[in-house]
């Protein structure tokens, strides 16, 4: 551990934002320099409260964080985002390089806005994002937001991090349940009906309603807990209509996110929650490890040059050479 | 090896459609049984061309393709379609229990399409994805299509097994491109800006050219190939206007296509081509077999348990505990 690192460490648990931005850009580009940091920085992490949202374009996403994290702000709460949509414009940096929506917050000096777009392979961006919120918690965070584009597998693995899952839908966007629901929908706490004011908003609760209906019996919980325990102490999704651009309903938001806060505490949710992610997080970092060293190996070795010549020559298949490495490694007995 | 797959595989190779649907099957749930099938079919397999095509909610895919299958039907071509995309309607088997769309190509007898959704996790997904492309090519299509939704990582991974990866557009979604953009721009050959008849479709093209000029710097090839062969070998990618109601420009997009098959054949390419996407699989299946053994084992055993706890009271973090497995497996000796 070098002294760069523990000084910047230092700085970012009395709350110097510079340090902040500055770790998790060392943690974001390398793993081993995260692992670093990460093990200084974990015993000071467990107090942030952190909300997974997510949302297809066009559901009106950045207006909406903007307006909840003023609520947050006026409950003087200290609020860290990090946008894993690689299209989203609250800080835009990667693709848009438009930082002007949330500047305000910037200037207050408790909303701290990350994007992680475009961060390397998946399994890095989920890696990266966890320690990103890591970073975010001992620096002091109260609450973190953590943005994604939500289609898809990576946002459910990026999301086993979050406390409570917010989905936003809007009236009249026909398709957009159907994007969700890949995997999404069963991790949502908290449906958005957002843009209320638009004609059909309550046709697109009835189809929330639909949905969770016909996929009661197979939807548990956040987390792949024990099924017994999960079906006795099952939150039941809310839905709730907002406005974003008129504030409309906020207040009734954050009741309910408290709401699902109290459950993940009283029943103890939470300790199981915690627990299986532990065991997501580890899983994460030990397959990214592992992956990195089998790249490495795959193109440097010569060896594995002359099996891919005969696979290319279809003498052999893809599975009996991933063996061939394998027994090539050593793995196999070790299992 | 039983003979139920042998029988299966044998049937397949005769063109069966109901042996092609159930190997398909067989490989997709299982990835034990996919490598037994694999290494049977594989020697069969290396004369489908395969396309990749993706583009945003909204820009009209599965028109699109019925559009461009049509097309190759009149050229006597047996065409296979991975519906990867979980909101195509294409199938839609998975979500919106829709066929009637492809209907008259299933009828003639040389279309056979096959939905992807919802199959488990990404890594699995292009496995199986490729696996699928294997059983479809030895089933003898001349053309595979894969279709994808077009934003993330997980289609850069499932489109390294296209020969000529398709991007659709359309006129005046403003995002689209931003959309497109995290991964999949850098792999495309063709542009569609399809709803050619929509207002401002020229304009989609010119935001595509100047686009393409910005990242000229770091665009490549498909595959990672060598960079000095590729930046001497380097395809321009094409844009091309459709209307895929009326069949428009789709005689001008068959050419390009050829064009491009050429272009991989002649510059040799596509040698390069095929030995980067035999790494990129044996890779995708080594990731995958670890996986499964490293999250069994976090499943099972009783000192992970132990692990868990120690992060639970944050006296030990994720990156410790995630060395201590690896020293427990004894892998690192072999690295």
């Amino acid at each position: 551990m070098s002294e760069k690192y523990k000084r910047l460490i230092s700085k970012l648990l009395e709350g110097d934002i510079r340090s902040a931005a500055r770790l998790i850009t060392l943690v974001e580009n390398d793993i081993q320099i995260a692992e670093k940091i990460i093990s200084q920085v974990y015993k000071h992490t467990g107090n942030a409260y952190i909300l997974g949202i997510t949302g297809a374009p066009g559901s009106g996403k950045s207006t909406f964080i903007s307006t909840l994290v003023k609520k947050f702000i006026e409950q003087e709460k200290k609020i860290g985002i990090i946008c894993v949509d690689p299209t989203s414009p609250l800080t835009g940096g990667a693709l848009l390089g438009d930082r002007i929506r949330m500047k305000q917050h910037f200037s207050m000096g408790n909303v701290f806005i990350r994007s992680m777009a475009n961060r390397g392979q998946l399994g890095g961006l989920a890696r990266a994002t966890e320690d990103t919120i890591k970073i975010l918690d001992a620096f002091g965070c109260d609450i973190i937001i953590v943005e994604t584009v939500g289609v898809g597998q990576s946002e459910v693995d990026i999301f086993k991090s979050a406390h409570t899952v917010l989905v936003l839908l809007v009236p009249g966007m026909g398709d957009d349940i159907q994007v969700i629901k890949a995997g999404i929908m069963e991790i949502t706490d908290i449906f958005i009906v957002n843009k209320m004011d638009l004609p059909g908003a309550d046709r697109k609760v009835s189809e929330i309603v639909q949905m969770l209906e016909l996929n009661m019996n197979y939807k548990f919980d956040n987390n792949n807990l024990n099924e017994d325990f999960a079906k006795i102490n099952r939150w039941t999704p809310e839905i709730i209509k907002t406005n974003s651009k008129t504030g409309e309903n906020f207040e009734n938001l954050l009741e309910v996110i408290a709401k699902h806060k109290e459950f993940l505490l009283e029943t103890g949710v939470i300790s199981n929650y915690l627990k299986s992610r532990i065991k997501s997080e580890t899983l994460k970092i030990l397959k990214y490890k592992l992956s990195q060293k089998i790249e490495k190996l795959i193109d440097d070795s010569h060896a594995i040059e002359e099996l891919i010549e005969e696979v290319k020559e279809r003498s052999m298949d893809p599975y009996s050479m991933a063996n061939k490495i394998v027994q090539m490694l050593g793995i196999e007995e070790n299992f």
